[in-house]
Parts: C-alpha cells; sequence; structure tokens
C-alpha cells in the first residue's frame, strides 16, 4: 500500500484581505503558521514517516511544509521544490479585490473565473511588469512557458508531470511522500488522482491545514482517502 | 569568479546549558534564531544570490539555511542535507556538561578532545541505546559508516566526498552556492579549500552568525575570504 498526503496551506496575508493571490508570493498569516503546526502535530500522532516532501515556489506552500516536517520531526528528509505545484496562476485579476472585481465585472463573471474549469482569467502580459517572465524564481524556465494566467484545466496540465516525474516514481518506489501546496494545484493533482470529472472537480474543496491521506494500490489506483 | 557563502548556525538551546551537542539534534535558541536572520540580512544587503543550499541533518543547521533563505527572499531555491555536514560527533560525550567534565577527566584531557585535530573522544559503541544507528535519520546509512564519536580530521573525511560530489560541482559549473552548518564541519571544509595545516587550523574559529563569503577562482583556489 502506497502512501500521499497533501497539505494546503492555511491562510496567507492576503486571504484577510480578500485579494486573489495566485503566484504572488504572500506570506502565510500567523493563524495560518497555526494551520501548517497543527497538521504536523497529527501527523506526528498518526505515526506518518515521509521519505520526501514536495512543495512550490511560492513560501507559504515552502514554510507549511517547514513546519509540517519540524512538527512530526522529520526536518531532515529531502525536500523539492517545484513551480510545478505552485498554485493557479490567476492572471491580471492578482492583487485585486475579490468583492471589488465582483462590483466590476459582475458577480457571475467572477463566480465563472474562481469556478469554472477551463474558462482563463484576464492574462497579464509578458512584457507587463508583473508578469511573473520578470521573477527571478522563474528566470530558468522557458519564457513561453510561463503562465499568464491559468484556469483548473491548465493547472492541471502543468502539474501532471511533476506528478508523473516525481511524485508517481517516488510512490511506485515504496516511498512515503507529502505535498505541501495549493488549493487548486492539489485539486488538479486530486481530479488526476481519484479520476473525477471536468464537472465534479469543481465541487471538490480541500480544507487547509487538514491533512488530506491517499492509500494507494501498487498501481496507484485509489484504495481510499481520509482527511487526519 | 567562483563564490561560496558559509553561515554557522547561532546559540542553540544545549549552548546556555553548557552541554557537549555533537549529532545531538538539539534546536535553535531565540538567539540562534536572530543570528539567523540577520545572517540573512546582511546576506540580502550584500544581494547575493544564491543558486543552491546545503545544509546538514541537523534542525539547527537546516532552519537556519530556511530563515537565511527566508530573509534573503529566496526560499525557493533548491536546497540539499546531508549527515556528511552534520557537527563534528562528539562520541560519549555528548549531553554531558563541559565543566562536569574537565571537573572528572581533568581540564587538559577536555582541552584536547576539544581542541586536538586528531585525539578521538571516548566513543559510542553501536549497540548502545544513543548509538546514531537508532535514529532514523541515518537509517539509509551503511551502519559501518555511521561515527560512533569523531575528531576534525575524520569530520573532513566524511565532509570531503560532500565537498566533492556535491559543492565543488556546483562552483565549478558557476553556482552561488550557500553552505548552512556547524562549527566543525565548516571548520573542516575550510581547512581543505584555504589549505590549511593540521596544527593552524585548531586556532581558526568561524563565529557563529556572520557569513563567510569566499572569492574562488575557476578552479576553486582562494582569492580572498571576508565576513559580511
Amino acid at each position: 500500500m502506497r502512501k500521499l498526503v497533501f497539505v494546503r496551506h492555511g491562510l496567507s496575508q492576503w486571504n484577510a484581505l480578500n485579494l486573489f493571490t495566485g503566484w504572488e508570493d504572500v506570506d502565510l498569516s500567523d493563524k495560518g503558521i497555526e494551520e501548517a503546526k497543527d497538521a504536523g502535530k497529527k501527523i506526528k500522532e498518526a505515526g506518518i514517516h515521509f521519505d520526501i516532501a514536495y512543495t512550490s515556489y511560492l513560501k507559504r506552500a515552502i514554510k507549511t511544509s517547514h513546519y509540517v516536517l519540524e512538527e512530526s520531526d522529520q526536518l531532515f528528509i529531502p525536500e523539492i521544490k517545484s513551480w510545478r505545484l505552485n498554485e493557479r496562476h490567476y492572471g491580471a485579476l492578482q492583487g485585486l479585490n475579490k468583492q471589488e472585481t465582483a462590483d466590476k465585472y459582475g458577480a457571475d463573471q467572477v463566480q465563472l473565473w474562481r469556478r469554472s474549469y477551463d474558462t482563463l482569467p484576464p492574462l497579464v502580459d509578458e512584457n507587463d511588469p508583473a508578469s511573473a517572465t520578470k521573477d527571478p524564481k522563474y528566470a530558468l524556465l522557458d519564457k513561453r512557458s510561463v503562465p499568464g494566467g491559468e484556469n483548473l484545466k491548465v493547472t492541471l496540465e502543468r502539474a501532471l508531470p511533476f506528478w508523473e516525474d516525481h511524485i508517481a516514481p517516488s510512490l511506485l518506489k515504496g516511498e512515503t511522500v507529502l505535498v505541501a501546496a495549493h488549493g487548486n494545484s492539489l485539486r488538479a493533482l486530486a481530479k488526476h488522482i481519484e479520476n473525477i470529472s471536468d464537472d465534479d472537480i469543481m465541487d471538490l474543496e480541500i480544507p487547509t491545514g487538514q491533512p488530506l491521506v491517499y492509500e494507494l494500490n501498487d498501481d496507484l489506483t485509489l484504495i481510499k482517502k481520509y482527511y487526519l
């Protein structure tokens, strides 16, 4: 039996401000730090020993990984970071207030951007100073691969190679794996793992700070999932 | 010009208690956390951008790496951990009070254990519950390679393969490298980099929390070193 644990990072400093975040590298709030530590304590109580941890390039996920590992006495295990586990890129909506955006574009349009599987948000142009192509984090990434905005479909398309090349091989080797990431990158991977339809995935919400355990067969098909 | 930065972790919770620490996985003290953050701020002010960070299996060094990277806005860079960067293993002295040990064995003997290049401390037997062979951190290491106690000479012998296989190749590729580690593992590497004699190395002390910058030629010979 293969074991994979997802932890979605807790509240960030922009949650309180009700801003679209996406690839903006916003820190955890104090509450988010507590959520991460609590997740680590639950993992320790459950006696789960990880062989490897995967996280994104964004500090709210990286720090969640560190708090989880520290609280569960396994800070020494290898940790690999990838932009492919980043939150969904929210395009030109990043940094905007959600309510103000709804006032401007209408609640229906914002709901579509937030909840549709394949509707893209307004995109950030590569030449815009706000483009992720200007961020040193992505300096080693082909500019043509840096998104200007993503829906969940595109998020899955760029997360899936990381599943194929890193997470799945770890599990197939028999390793127990932690993935500390974001609401939408985890939801995208959950869609793949649980074989959820394009329609149904939009109803799946992974709560913050609650370790989600997947028990998988040797061929990585799902046995069961549960929250700690 | 190649650039390598050492950061020795700051005060741990056992420093205040005056205990021999070695491979005991003791946490940073509040002061040690401040020292690590200050090191990160200095690195940020100096405009140093790392391509990769190396640290040990011990949380006081790992957390120092994390604080340094966070304070210098580069938490996203890859970080590799290795037991080869661990502090010198202090053998059966680990956990003992330094003053009590001096009272028992004599100040000269303790001075010899602490300051001689090639005198081993009393060793921990592999079957002793205190042996590092019982620690899950080292479960993937051949038991015969797990030390029961080290002097600086042995510390260098086990750290050197990590220099040869990881740090030096990174530098030779042109990467700027952070090593967040311990007084004696850093001193051992400094001996190799600076070509210091067995006698003279015992006089080298790397202060805690002060980033030590090495500028190196293309063949990794020393141009100059300085503290930030």
